[in-house]
């Protein structure tokens, strides 16, 4: 069988640098097109330099045309911003494109909560409901099935990972939850910004997103489907000086009665069989470097006897697992492939 | 008036070099004592080259002998582990001379807590009564007449600071504090250490001392005394790859009826006429660099309705304000000299 | 006394925060005037928030008027780019205002070749004879009595402190010199820019300026002067993922017969009065963070017999030595005050 | 048919790692023997946390024994250090075992010279004549027929393959060869050191190995074979605070009459078919991050007619390129695979 001809709209930044490191690899899909209106008519690896002499490099980038992702590709991933997304996405789709779209688009199942948060008006109510969310270890049959897959943001991936043992269990209040998040300087982005600079963040470390960040609300919807009740978070954003990198610290408050042990064997139950989510042993806890390139996600639990607290640390790569390599983890079963074709990848130490 | 001849126990950690750094600039005081059982003999630009071609660094590493450092000092900074600090100040102290301990001996009254924290004994039971405990903002007074200054941990010290308002003026619940902080790698000591290498630190994040780090009760001790009543907090430790500077996020919940204009008033009253303390505008967040190299601690407040608690952010220098200025200052306060003596210093950025 | 008033044009970047760092800490200059077209209106502390609660925080940004600046100072540091500086400089000189200028536009005496490598006409070579070249160690008695300072460029002040002692003395092959200069991002400037995203610098390295970087006529220019005969050197220039900082690996040919020890002799007689150059012990190599935050330059000699080369390391901040310290030097120097005046600056470890 | 055994001798520095990393994802060789004084009996995921999860993760330290690892391997890495390896890749050779050994032991032909600049014996001089220096572009022929490989250093796999070119045609005096060679941090080891502490090397730079490398010996053996006549070259090197990385800046003079094309054509012809060594389009320069991960070495030409010179930059990642991937390389050829099975590697950007 010959490899799945995809697509990537929006070329220039950190997601589609990392979607074209993954599929550079990856034997049943080959990407036949990527747009960028600034960078048209260039090759690829005109723009990134890694690429040069790889078979990648020499694609041409194209204006993104919907009638062109339509006549040449079967899956079109979207790295674009949002509301640019929901645009393009639901051509895509009506024109019976497979869409994963990384932006926010379609992840919040309720109109209002999106546009409050989003600030734009949503002009595809409609795709909503159609819409997956793609946390392959939460929805994967449904992304099986899915033509649309809203692809989920980086922190609410390290989050709702972490907290799901605990809340599906019934372990931990749901009214005390703490979320303490530091991500690497690629989540904010390739564009050129004087905050992000380098002399900006290296050598620093600073809080950037306390009590407002955009991706409380997809944290709290997922969690309140799990814990079958609506939940309210604290999530707070913290900027490192690392390029690749998500660790959430998550505070919880232990319900009475619950042991540590039943805390553990809720989180065994949960992921021991699910090869990219690695709960630690005792003692272990996550550093963004042994995720580096990958899609694993680490859990630290630590019960905490003294204070009655549960606290659990999840450290996830946000460039692979928190947007591209996720992605192409749901391309590959909506695409009818394994699920971890082509992402096979080790962590890069040091 | 001539300067103060001033001594140095143990020179060859980043706190000691970082008391030189200041010292080669203050007016008042003078080092005139080095000590290092490991360096004695060379000159302390030998181990320092950034003292090359300055006065200090011709200054030649004794032994540290009690005899000696009695006879040529006034004032004595221990920069040595726990234990032995106990012994040598202990020594020093009986002999009249002044000491400024950076070590955690005489930070806890208590004895049994800090034998169980830090798993020694202590042998001078005697002195803890006498100790005063050195944030200047909250002791100045009793500093000023003390022989004996515990010097506070760099994590209590942004900690305690962050959290003093709020609690005198009993705006939070006691029973429900998280603190998440973070620091440079600066403070876990210069020793050869195969998990402070540079590629162990570097492009990396890592939590580390979760539930269990040592500050825990030097922090409980002194929010108990601001809070009128024991205080148990949850405090945890992150390793940022940044050389210098602590940011901590605090998390509290509200009382019951207070306004976020009750909490910034509470703020401006505590610290408005503090130099060292600055509470931001509204708006602005602390960032370790604005801070770097200096005694100020940038606080943030962070009334968050939505979710009925207050997050307060500070960030400090943890080789500065957290170790070496702050015993600058508490020396300079117990010397008779203007708190801030030799210690306007700017931050450098970046 | 009272302090001297001088101004700022130019405060938005990484020289005007260092020039505010310095000065908040000098005695004998004042900073009354802040300009920046951009920023106009705001106080300092807006935009650089490491000056909350200190005095100069609460300068306000003006806009850059010449008569405004004629009126309220004595001399004006110009931190703008070049063909900017030449226009407002010149302006101020005609009215006898004081002026270092932070550009390029009066370093180069042969009006053609400035124009050649930095491709704009020079609309006031009136003025090049008049202004000094301010490598205070250099061109101190001019410096005295000029009221127009080139400030020298960053990479030039590391390179011309490096070879003057060989080239005076006539020990090395005047053909045969190339430098291997290396640079932290702050030299890049402030602009919002991809190519200086933390994301784009941080863990990586590269070359960025081979054979055609712009301070070549510059070094050439001035080692022309020492060496009594036309110069050409290779300079080429790689960027480092650091903050400060500039490390210059300087390769020149020995003559026939020269020894070591006349090498070294000379770099003494050469610096030994010279309170900022450091000449190190043989067997230490500069390293960049032992000159951060200061005015000192560092320089490593070593004679390589195998190979009949001498290798000249030189170590600067590019922003205090390199930029605004400089700057200030040379205001001292043009005001009567001690060349080191409020520039007794300590090193920052780490 | 089945993957073939292999084993690695020393397990616990960053080449071992990186030999896990590439291997765990190694069609052809499975390790099944790791070893280590110091780890035995521990499982490899307990010092490398990143394999947890991944069957390598699982694999159990054992003693380097012999014995074993004649009984259980075909080929053996060693990556322990010279002296060490000599003794037990003798012995492993003695036995008919396959050796690829990474350190300096087996690549300097000359017994001498090698005793010179390694300050040991040398006491299996018998195998030098055996061993093969693994180049892969130079000398896969001799590798495929090998029993015994001579990994190559990592500077020197950077500086050969910028300079044959050059040599190979005769373009460039071979008495004027000048390299500045800057390596990332990874390339000193995992040992315990304060020199490669993070608050040693973070923002910071430094020259540490001027005229007196090692690695020295190698690279003028490699470019006399080439150039066919004896060259001493001045080589030098410096600590980049980075991960991983070799950038080389080679500094030559162009031989009269030749032009800027015959330059680049000389490049073309040597690399235009080798995958894994990329010329860069002019005006590209390489950047250590574009090769992050991988077995790419990138090479930037630039010729400098107004000095005379031909400046050849290089780019590679020490750890695989320089080492552990170029091993597996040389095993490839070895045991009849394609040399870049397992190897096409993709950078990691950012």
């Amino acid at each position: 069988m010959s490899a799945i001809p995809v697509g990537l709209v929006g070329v220039t930044g950190y997601t589609g640098m990392e979607l074209a490191r993954i599929l550079s690899n990856h034997n049943k899909m080959k990407l036949v097109r990527v747009t960028s209106r600034a960078e048209a008519g260039k090759k690829l690896a005109d723009i990134y330099p890694f690429l040069n002499g790889m078979e990648l490099g020499a694609l041409e980038i194209t204006m993104p045309e919907v009638d062109d992702l339509e006549k040449s590709c079967e899956l079109v991933f979207l790295a674009v911003p949002h509301k640019t997304a929901m645009n393009i996405g639901g051509q895509l789709f009506d024109r019976g494109i497979k869409v994963v779209d990384l932006s926010a688009d379609f992840r919040i199942r309720d109109r209002k909560t999106y546009e409050e948060w989003y600030k734009v008006d949503h002009t595809r109510e409609d795709l909503l409901p159609k819409a997956v969310y793609g946390l392959p270890e939460f929805y994967r049959d449904q992304v099986k099935g899915a033509s649309l897959v809203a692809n989920p943001g980086c922190y609410p991936t390290s989050v709702i990972i972490g907290l799901t043992p605990a809340l599906a269990e019934n372990l931990v209040e749901t009214t005390d939850i703490v979320i303490d998040a530091k991500s690497g300087a690629s989540g904010a982005g390739r564009g050129a910004n004087v905050g992000t600079l380098f002399c900006e963040v290296a050598d620093s470390f600073r809080a950037y997103g306390l009590t407002s960040h955009r991706h409380t609300p997809e944290i709290e919807q997922e969690l309140s489907v799990v814990a079958e009740e609506s939940i309210t978070v604290s999530f707070n954003t913290h900027l490192l000086p690392i390029d690749r990198g998500i660790l959430s610290t998550i505070y919880t408050k232990v319900k009475d009665g619950v042991t540590a042990q039943e805390i553990r064997a809720a989180y065994a139950k949960a992921y021991d069989n699910e090869k990219l989510i690695r709960v630690l042993p005792e003692g272990q806890l996550p550093e963004t470097r042994w995720v580096r390139g990958t899609m694993f996600c680490d859990v630290g639990v630590v019960p905490d006897p003294r204070t009655g607290r549960l606290i659990i640390v999840t450290a996830i790569d946000n460039v692979c697992r928190g947007a591209s390599g996720q992605a192409v983890a749901n391309a590959n079963l909506m695409l009818g492939f394994n699920e971890r074709e082509g992402l096979a990848l080790a962590p890069m130490m040091p």
